[in-house]
């Protein structure tokens, strides 16, 4: 039930919560950014706020997005803040007290303008570094992108420069007279599996699955 | 690769792309709210977005969300918009074209200004609500929250009225040329998995897990 970990926006405290601490190390952020699939995109809308979830690439220090250069794409207007942020949910902490119920996680968020790439040899390559974030090994079995396709997306770059990383992991943080109860208390592990490729119904006989859809 | 689905900002579009399409159902909406853990939670700052992971809970059209009463709380301070999203990723789609590769997905995306609960009464039941989403079972187990926890906690409710439900399934949606490449086409499914309790090394002997964390 305690919010605070997840609810701060302090992006620089340290250590205030056990088990808890901000990570100012850069293979921490590549780590988290690495491992996910997808993330929240948080935009200003008529001084509104909008999240949306959508596939990204990171390579070295620059993010990758894409959008339709559709007019209703959240990507297409001009140069604009952005947030980017992904999360991986690694269990559920039950607490002896309710209040201090809470999940162990790793999250990276990231600030900043987003430069939009022109050439198609950038794009390019912003689109490889989402492809091989989003589906790795498909780069190089797909089709690539015809000259009309590149031309209908837009591939924005994000510097990582203002990046905050937050984990927390561990035990339940009990106050200390709580731990006379006769409560049960621990973490509930959650992660992220892959199944079993499923084939296209309309797939032509004979094409094996790729290797690395069988690892 | 094809960023169409996710990146549309239109909250009402309908049946644009193959195998994707809007819900208006309340259904749907309670199922994706219902079945996650954490939202990711936008809000705007000094101008630019912010997006964070938080936990939330759902009771009848309202959604629930809290976070510490101090200063640093992104729900602290005035009523504001916010945007809550809950995304499940439930498959990779692995297209013939690396354009038109995607994810599965089912997201619901809830706009408003939420209004703060004052009274105890109404900020327990928000608590409830959270917890049960959370950690469901743990309301009636753990300690409850003394008035001093009570106090420290600002509890949100954020109705469901303006809510946008998208939902993409099934197969690669290539281009109908695209059918004769010889490259494997299909879906590489995604769940999240709980793993089984790890006890708080702190917890005292004979104390049993209960029940719903064991099912």
């Amino acid at each position: 039930m305690s919010s605070t970990p997840l609810s701060s926006t302090d992006r620089t405290r340290l250590g205030r919560y056990r088990n808890e601490r901000s990570r100012t190390d850069r293979s921490a952020l590549y780590e988290i950014l690495d491992e996910a699939r997808i993330c929240h995109l948080g935009v200003v809308v008529d001084g509104s706020p909008r999240v949306i979830p959508t596939g990204y690439g990171r390579s070295g220090d620059t993010l990758y997005l894409h959008g339709s250069t559709g007019a209703s794409s959240l990507l297409a207007g001009p140069s604009q803040d952005i947030c980017v942020t992904v999360t991986h949910l690694d269990g559920i902490v039950l607490a002896r007290s309710l209040f201090h119920h809470s999940v162990n996680y790793r999250s990276a968020v990231i600030y900043g303008t987003p430069h939009r790439l022109i050439g198609d040899d950038e794009k390019l390559e912003g689109l490889r570094a989402i492809t091989e974030s989003l589906a790795p090994g498909q780069w190089d079995l797909a089709r690539r992108p015809t000259p009309k396709e590149l031309a209908a997306t837009t591939v924005l770059a994000l510097s990582l420069r203002e990046a905050s990383v937050k984990v927390r992991q561990g035990p339940p943080s009990d106050d200390a007279e709580d731990h006379a109860l006769d409560v049960w208390a621990g973490v509930l592990p959650v992660r992220q599996v892959f199944g079993d490729p499923v084939p296209d119904p309309a797939l032509r006989p004979g094409i094996p699955v790729p290797p690395h859809l069988t690892g």
